[in-house]
């Protein structure tokens, strides 16, 4: 319960920074007899990756992960299953210039609070590298979503303030935005473009939908399965804010345009996307993210060093200019490991005593 | 872990429905020698309960909280603290006429689904009424909270979409809608007019903001304090949205404007809320909760039985027109129990070898 | 995780002390659907009620139970049941005499420690009462494992040094030491009165034994099954010592002595106690538990106040001889307890990809 | 919670098995500024590898550890500590006439009832290989434990039914049964080659004691510290029994003669194991476990298929003659992570309003 486990009988525990020697974890809880090897996972850590579309970087993370425990021949086994990424690129450098500075928007600040002292070289357990472990997890509880029947799609429906409809879901794979409109590619693309010369980042929303979630997922009072949602996506580095179906804009209807009204046919709309008094309904589930801009930034900052002195920072390089669309596995990830949490609790206590009449 | 427990330290496990006995709950891990007492908790319990503002509810609900054990001599031992809220007003009725039809908005058909029957004469475990022992448990939090020297303040900040400014703290508590804006207190009273001779009900924002937050408070990576806080807001009932500092606003913005910059005065915005990198900063902790509007409605809807036959329903007599403001009461319990939990579990930790010199 | 919580999915959290109102709990995770009542727990709550065998007490404890929730229509609803026993016997005393002295074998001065302060009219927390709670969650545990085909019984193989055999299940509700030898009820009546006359209290062993638990119990390495009930044990006021099985003796049998064969009838011996490798194998499930004598006793003691000074103390009126019986129903629940969250931990996963071939 | 945590704030979670690539896990909740690197681990490792007095092995595991974060510039960083111990001497073997065959005394045939199928080349997750990494997290423990003013010593006590004297704590180190009796250690190792020469094995008993230990660790009333020490030795593979102070002996005690009187220099005994109510009391902390004998042995024993079908069984080679003395670190571990974990717990909500006078 320190903080470095989720879930309750699906449950991931992880660990490692951006400057050590690698990340990993631990997945608990996962069935056995599930079909799974590296390869199953490799293919979504590699949706992660950077040198792709809104990055500058020149870092090299091939993110090769390995499956250390809890696989036999080609299957889970039903116990612990550990997994490892090493880190690359580890070159020694002079960090001297940064190692007492806050930079503005990281985390660097409250570490010092917390801990008293820090590893400077980077942003240590806050960093976005930590997500890579995330997905590695939500990966193996993909493996047992989709033999449950359930899938998962995340996208992005908005960057630096500019809507996505949703279009078509071939396009999601199509760009490097993970963007369902092919109509608003190239507003982002020189969106992007505009925001690089300026040296500054962008936001966006990311949207996660999951199709084939049966009914009675959630547990009352505190373990619903949007509050257990919320917590999964604001747990993850960047995110401000997050909705379940119509969300906020839920708050600007009158309940007779809220309600989801039934027929015989099943529900009319789904406002309350997929959850009921914190319990799936059997509709799709919906939620979305809100991704504030990357906090490292080229243009020059205002900032003090950790002796409390004034001083500016301009943080160069090959970082991101946005955390989208490297967040939208990650984000994918964490909503998987709910669904999959929530499924296996629900399953302990279901049907015990109403049976099919044979 | 079943869902009715809240915290890991500061921990709060409840029970109850609407129509049986009462509800209650246990409070643990409150430290010892706190002064608490009956009065003191049913001071924040009459802040929620109806009969005011936006309700045209008969309801007799005087929600007496009664404490059963952890306090000796008008303190905290320490140990758990048992508390206990009768039901009143438990009338025998007719409910033949409802107990097979799904309210819309309602969790009449998840919990069906979920567990194969349900206490058909009111939400069960998915009413409102449930929120009793959640404000109570806050209280709690609260009585402890202050000693640290932290204070939470919870008030309206948009009703049926018109958004309030945060004019006076004290006009809080000068109307029913626990509005900090006097200008739009008699829009929302129009509105709420309007409303009700549509026999229709309305949604609202909440904002929520402590002060006195020591730097520190949240656990990387899946216990952050804005995930926490995420976890306990969302899983309020109505609540479809939760935001930290700008929220769904930052998206909007680039890195430049929405860092916040450092002088050795401290920060110069609180764009974050109050949070980086999960861990409180020291600035305020500020989040938003989207309430969606009630679904008990008078306007005719249409919906099914349990049998799946069509059918429609209109929800007349006592119900309130919007969960706020007898929501804002819960929402910053919620808070409250998050901050106290977090503060604990920090100060396990928290300077064991970084210690002052003399 | 304060303390007062026991289980994962089958859970129970209590709250009460000795010379407060009453006390109390909530049991999360009981499966929707099970017949339940008050007077199912009542019947358990009797057989731990004073008054009986091995006391000198005048106590009127009744013991009266009362569901708050999570039970409609005679069956449970799948939330959370809450339950309570007020307390009675509340007369106001003198408690100076008490109040600042350590009784020998008590959590007076440990609860002094960790509190700095205690409710000194009883052992508040630390109270044998407390154990109520315990034997109305268990109660409930057994109507669920009931269902499932799985019994549980408890019965005393030893008292004050004197060993009893296992001669005969239907004797151990026949004598009020629940002795199934009906031999040494004669002998541990004598024992018990020369210890009455001595102003002196004895100590025993109690054996829990389940059948009809299926094989694959129990989680590992953590929460092996024989961990948790060990726990469970242990956790019991005055238990000192749990064994599986042939417990200590197995440390000094060989290999060849202590391992059950297997033939195709199944295990040829049980010196397992039911639980390989942490897992349970089909046989029953066989614990017990070490307990010490009452440390209250009328001979004269030296001890402390809570200011150091040195003192004698001699606990007169109306205690009892023996923790035995009255823990007995106490050990047989926290059995149960976890029987009943082992099963639906391990129901959650069972048999997802491995059918039956029809 | 699925059973490879333990743990609530000094947590551990492990994987591995042992024929998998290798063992880990990760430990959360270690304060920040720790002196720790892997020689401090790799001491403790070192104590419980393979190769000595009680084994005839040729197994070579040197079980070198690897820490993969967690720690900067030789001090602990507050966040989560992953670590790494490669599994050696993986020879590809024919395993053919064992894969089906179940070892009496393993989890063999309880593992397949659980997972439907299991690594057949050796004992999986449920091989004493898994230990391993209890010890390495351990290690950590004690790191913290040593700095707050804590020391643990294990030892064994009996072997094969023979007892030893707490004689001299330096001889511990001088014999590799890690015996405090310099005198029964020859009685013992006539024993060893007596029960290699049969072929069979031996159990025996460990105590652990721990100094240093302030008053207060401990949480009632399922948390008890006694509680959580019986859980945390319990499973320990090859334990069956768990003893707290005089343990199963304090049930054939009169109440007089087993309290612990106390004077104004404190305690006069010890029969409680430092613990009164479940709670520490300031004297040192002693339990025992009971180690059954190894199940692996030369002597043919009768077992079944897991077809069903009966067969005979030697197992040869090298394997240890008793888990003494491999075993003593192991629980020496254990021992340590619920003195961490509690110490900490208690720390969270320790003298918050009771402050000494200035």
């Amino acid at each position: 319960m320190s903080g470095d486990s989720f879930g309750r009988i699906f449950k991931v525990t992880t660990f490692g920074e951006s400057h050590g020697p690698g990340l990993g974890g631990v997945v608990e809880g996962c069935p056995a007899g599930i079909f799974l090897d590296e390869g199953t996972i490799q293919k979504e850590m590699d949706m992660r990756k950077p040198g792709q579309g809104l990055t500058s970087t020149r870092r090299r993370e091939s993110d090769r992960v390995k499956i250390l425990s809890g696989v036999f021949e080609g299957k889970t086994t039903g116990t612990a299953i550990g997994f490892y990424i090493p880190n690359e690129d580890q070159r020694s450098r002079d960090y001297s210039s940064i190692m007492s500075i806050y930079r503005p928007g990281h985390g660097d600040i409250t570490y010092d609070a917390k801990y008293g002292f820090r590893d400077y070289r980077g942003g240590g357990r806050s960093s976005g590298r930590e997500t890579a472990s995330r997905v590695a997890a939500g990966a193996i509880a993909q493996a047992f979503l989709e033999k449950m029947g359930m899938s998962v799609l995340a996208y992005t429906i908005e960057l630096g303030g500019v809507r996505a409809g949703f279009k078509s879901r071939d396009e999601i794979f199509n760009n490097y935005f993970a963007c369902p409109d092919p109509d608003v590619v190239p507003v982002w693309e020189d969106l992007v473009k505009e925001c690089r010369n300026q040296g500054d980042s962008l936001g966006g929303v990311v949207e996660i939908a999951a199709h084939g979630v049966p009914a009675g997922l959630g547990e009352p009072v505190f373990d619903k399965l949007d509050a257990r949602l919320a917590c999964a996506l604001m747990g993850v580095g960047a995110v401000k804010g997050v909705e379940i179906g119509r969300g906020f804009d839920a708050a600007r209807l009158r309940g007779s345009e809220n309600n989801d009204c039934l027929t015989k046919d099943g529900f009319v709309t789904n406002n309350s996307g997929g959850i009921l008094a914190g319990i799936s309904s059997g509709q799709p589930v919906i939620a979305r993210a809100a991704v504030k801009p990357i906090p490292s930034i080229a243009k020059t900052q205002k900032t003090i060093t950790s002796q409390g002195l004034e001083t500016e920072i301009s943080i160069g390089g090959r970082h991101d200019i946005s955390a989208i669309p490297r967040i939208v596995p990650v984000l994918k990830s964490m909503f998987m490991l709910v669904l999959a949490d929530m499924y296996l609790l629900h399953r302990s206590r279901k049907d015990i005593f109403i049976r099919p009449v044979s």
